[in-house]
């Protein structure tokens, strides 16, 4: 049996961590059945057996895997079907590459508005330290930092999707693989607090569209908590 | 017999464009040899043959290839020894993905110098169309644009290609495949000019040296010519 420890909110049922949610993609897409075991911000306990203090972790049977990457190339490895796409050492180099290059020049454009609204999705116990946590990180106030972010900025960060998908279906060519996994991860952290950036009709948006609904599919519909000002991010 | 028709500058032995390099550098990884035919910039009607007004174009005796990314996918196929990686959709896909976040996230930082050296290693004939197509671009002159290129910036613009050389000597792994050609190609484009925003013992440093040095071995030195405004960008 697959368990997939993921972060959650009050609602164990909001899944919204990137990092989770490109395992939870790959395990879809390989039809691998398996439990999801929320952690909380203050339950990091949970997940001590394997020497992390961050989720994702994933065990399988006595297998304890973390970090995203690496339990993507496990499950590829381990089985076969549906293939991610990580088969090749140069396959597995590219996706760590476009993980990079996506951290540092998209990610930080479009995570701003969220972290407000994970905030406020916490349960009390959690917020004081998710605020002052997220402060330090960020030197400034959670609001200040939702002050910042742009739609236009954020629709602008998305043209080197745009770009590729307007000439194949999926990032990764004619079927989804890893590299669709790990950057569709990072808008699904937006979009659960209802912050979209694209057009329903752009290529990103109907690639985005064609991903979820794959998932959706096999997993259910996503549990979604829409922030009051997602009206303002949605692409005009 | 392989042709490569290349942008060149007065010296017919300059070579800058990095699409241009992109294919002469998988070229040399595979040990093929080839004739390189210089093209001016008021040269192009030596590659209407080809139907384009860009170059790269490559021949390989009656095929006829262009656009940077083509050649290398025709070249992978075509001659399989020391592979690029591009024998898989997906290996092709994130090659063109890559391609696409760095021309959007890292390219319009690091060419910012090379414009000005470019057009003063242009034949007095040439100049003329290649400050006003360039400046009618760019939306002002040549000397605005290098002054507002700052080698800071071009550092901080790296930082995931180091990140990423921290972990392995390739951007494709434990080899050099396309990956290693399209992204270094954009920073020979800077570097002939002697624009170097990396230090030498860094892991881009190490990585560009690496691949340089494996180039020059099979095609001989690099011809370079440095403008005098290069010292103020190098690495501190």
């Amino acid at each position: 049996m697959i368990r997939l420890y993921e972060l959650c909110a009050s609602d164990p049922d909001l899944v919204f961590s990137p990092y989770c949610w490109r395992v939870r993609l790959a395990l879809a897409h390989k039809r691998l059945p398996f439990e999801g075991l929320p952690v909380g911000f203050m339950d990091k306990d949970k997940i001590a057996f394997a020497d992390s203090r961050l989720v994702p972790v994933l065990t399988d049977g006595d297998i304890v895997v973390k970090e995203s990457l690496d339990i993507l190339e496990y499950l590829d490895r381990t089985y076969p079907q549906a293939p991610l796409g990580l088969d090749s050492e140069a396959g597995r180099a590219r996706v760590r590459f476009i993980s990079e290059l996506i951290l540092r020049h998209i990610t930080p454009v479009t995570f701003k508005p969220s972290l407000l609204a994970i905030y406020e999705a916490q349960p009390e116990s959690a917020r004081g330290y998710f605020r002052e946590s997220r402060e330090k990180r960020f030197g400034c106030t959670l609001e200040q930092l939702h002050a910042t972010a742009s739609a236009g900025d954020a629709h602008t960060a998305l043209a080197a999707l745009e770009a590729q998908l307007k000439n194949m279906p999926y990032l990764d060519g004619n079927q989804p693989g890893a590299t669709d996994f790990v950057v569709v991860a990072h808008l699904i952290f937006s979009w659960v607090f209802g912050f979209q950036y694209w057009k329903d009709d752009s290529a990103v948006g109907q690639w985005f569209t064609r991903v979820l609904d794959a998932y959706s599919e096999v997993a259910g519909p996503v549990k979604r908590l829409i922030h009051p000002a997602a009206a303002q991010f949605r692409a005009a």
